[in-house]
């Protein structure tokens, strides 16, 4: 068992081959206006951006009706990338303890230089080459899967920026010994689980994959502490406030009924963004902006690139309710209607927000329950990092990740509100468009907990 | 128990009790050109048909690229009617034995006048109001449920003719007496799976509920005959050929890769289509045509009104093989790509087409296994029935079902064909868009095999 101490140092060696990796790769990311950008050209009809072999993805406008909702009607720029892609971990096991083999990869819109991510992230466009790019490494384990699938579900991803994006998410253990590549590693599993206690150091793909593996270990009954209830509440057939049945009938009832209409626009006729200094902002200057980025880089598929961006503006703030109901760890979760969504409406954490954009707006607008997360008692506060978005398609987007842990129902009641227990949000990961890409990251850094606790203090 | 004579004369009564709402009502659909369709106007623009009002549904344009299908690329009229509807049956236990809320409803496109339909069947149009119709009756159990819900799932319909039409699908279980209204009545759930085997009677959207209903009455596992094993086979946990998970990964897999565009397109725009003698008809004559239908009805909501309809040339041809595998008898699902789909592919019955359809296509472009299943042996086919579309937007559309057993599997390793154990198919049906409407009749017909076989017989 890996002490404090060792997981500090495991910590240093990974970050040490993160910086190893960065020193022999490059990567620049350079913001250019939006009309210099090489390869890409504005529609002359429509305005919108896309690239000039048609694939990738196009940056276009969005015209959302939703009556019900705080703001009734809006128009906003929306990345368009209608191929699934593949997100796929290799995984081992080694005298029973499994193994994954992660990246260090690089992205444009990194914080801090390469992060840990998952075997094989490639696009579509990708993997069959468009940009003449390198061969994607152990691309064949998951295009044809050799080994024993052990996850594989289409997921979305952000709802406000991507419209009807959807990853394949994949995991495939392997018996043979692959050995990992360079810019590659095996680590325990329990490790990739601690280090997502780390800022900015697991990407968003190796989190949506992490949250859709179901448990590796076992829960031991004897087991005490906050990981090892999170271990038992993922036991299938446990108790949970709602059964299934009840759970699907809510959110059967709120997708048919949740009035949002979101039809494409021309990206030159959106109302209240503004087209100049060769980006793309709203006339407040929230929300995010659509940035040109000039990308130089050696050691990853091609030398150099450009590429439309979404710049967020300000850190979000998402967290998961947790409460014990029969013993069983429940997390609170909204059925949030966001414009990009497949299927209307899908399970968002008890809060998800960026609160700067809702200063200008009436107090009623503000979302339930930020406050009262953001003056969680220190004690209450499971776990508390801030992470990065997918840092291909989004510049420098980050978000704190609050799990916090409540002994009472704050909205009892409220019918977008539902508290479900662990395992079911196991179970309902194995299907399309149920939990939304930020409640996936926190499942992921809750299962993360299972094992030790003590990571989050040591690293910040 | 009720014999074979009793069924005939349950079927005799149904037969009189439709026969007798069929004359104290009245509905007379007309075919009118559709430039004089009241209420109903042409874009100028577009060509799209739509109503004044802009609710109900519009007549659109598709733009259809299918790189890898047997035709590549096509253009088609298709319905777009964004908002789900309520299709919803009461259900009652009377002693133990389930009853249901069935009601005698007339359509427009309806072959033989008034049809077994489900409690409710609302498009939300219809239910808010819109034509100024009457009440909905028994609408408020299912919009606020009260009682116990054992089926609430939204699915998809015609993904050949609808563009990304959903409804929900629900059973709600009374405690409480709730008397039956003119033109409706309380039947055993057994009866009205036998009436599943008369041509014509029970209408669409109540198969697709009854496709989406768990299990009601036990499995005796000494029991013999194929209703007997149906039964059986819906036991969860049960023997199958493939794993669930391996399922889940087969189709997501395929929605991945499969190369399906369909993209919005003026009707006035459609390439091999003509719009002339007041209907919109393909230039071979093939597939359907677009008319307008003036309906003048009494006893139902409104006295009469105008619509297009869908009227398709030809009678459909829907099969499922079935085999007993390790005890558990299992369907050959086809991973299906309509331009429609919600998510890419659905599970389709294993032959579904109509044939003259593929009269001008090369051989290799006909249906796998349409052949075989119009050859079947006699003593092979457990379904044989001929059953109506929905009337309320199809003209008269008509479908052959069938259900063939066999002993050898046609396409071993067929790369978009796996054999699903029947519980699995209850299993995906708690869940939305994995089986199309076709595949659920199918469903339900084979539930309503469970208990006694003879009806088929007797009924034809």
């Amino acid at each position: 068992m890996t002490g404090a101490r060792g997981e500090e140092a495991a910590i240093i060696d990974v970050r040490g081959w993160l910086a190893e990796i960065a020193g022999h790769t490059f990567m620049q990311a350079t913001r250019v206006p939006l009309d210099e950008l090489t390869g890409w050209r504005e529609d002359p009809e429509t305005g919108d951006i896309r690239h000039r072999s048609g694939r990738f993805f196009t940056v276009e406008g969005l015209d959302v009706r939703h009556p019900a909702g705080p703001v009734t009607s809006w128009t906003q720029p929306i990345i368009n990338q209608p191929e699934a892609g593949i997100l796929g971990i290799l995984l081992k096991r080694v005298d029973g303890v499994p193994y994954l083999l992660m990246q260090a990869k690089n992205e444009p819109g990194n914080v801090g230089g390469p992060q840990l991510s998952p075997t094989v992230q490639a696009t579509r466009s990708n993997y069959t080459r468009v940009h003449e790019g390198r061969r994607v490494p152990y691309l064949g384990f998951f295009r044809e899967p050799r080994g024993r699938v052990l996850v594989d579900v289409r997921q979305s991803e952000q709802g406000a920026w991507f419209y009807r994006k959807r990853n394949r998410n994949m995991v495939v253990e392997v018996a043979a010994h692959v050995p990992a590549a360079e810019g590659f590693r095996w680590m325990p599993l329990r490790h990739v689980h601690e280090l997502l206690a780390v800022p900015d150091l697991v990407n968003m793909d190796a989190r949506t994959v992490l949250a859709c593996l179901p448990p590796q270990g076992g829960a031991r009954d004897g087991d005490e502490g906050f990981g090892a209830l999170v271990a038992r509440s993922r036991v299938p057939g446990r108790r949970a406030a709602h059964g299934m049945g009840e759970i699907l009938s809510w959110l059967s009832g709120l997708r048919s009924t949740t009035d949002i209409q979101a039809r494409p626009l021309a990206l030159g006729r959106l109302r209240g963004w503004r087209r100049a200094g060769g980006r793309i902002a709203h006339d407040t200057g929230r929300f995010f902006e659509v940035i040109g980025v000039r990308v130089r880089a050696h050691g990853r598929e091609v030398g150099g690139w450009d590429q439309p961006m979404i710049a967020p503006v300000g850190t979000g703030v998402v967290a998961f309710l947790v409460m014990r109901i029969g013993g069983v760890l429940h997390a609170l979760a909204h059925a949030r209607a966001d414009p990009g969504y497949t299927d209307v409406v899908e399970l968002a954490p008890t809060v998800q927000c960026t609160p700067g954009n809702y200063d200008h707006l009436p107090p009623r607008a503000r979302p339930p329950l930020l406050t009262e997360v953001l003056a969680a008692r220190p004690d209450s506060v499971r776990f508390d990092t801030v992470l990065s978005e997918e840092g291909g398609r989004f510049y420098r987007a980050r978000n704190r990740y609050l799990v916090v842990e409540t002994d009472e129902d704050p909205l009892p009641g409220h019918p977008d509100f539902r508290w479900l227990a662990l395992h079911q949000l196991d179970e309902l990961l194995r299907h399309s468009y149920y939990l939304n890409v930020e409640a996936r990251t926190l499942v992921a850094c809750l299962h993360g907990l299972t094992r030790d606790e003590r990571l989050t203090a040591a690293a910040r």
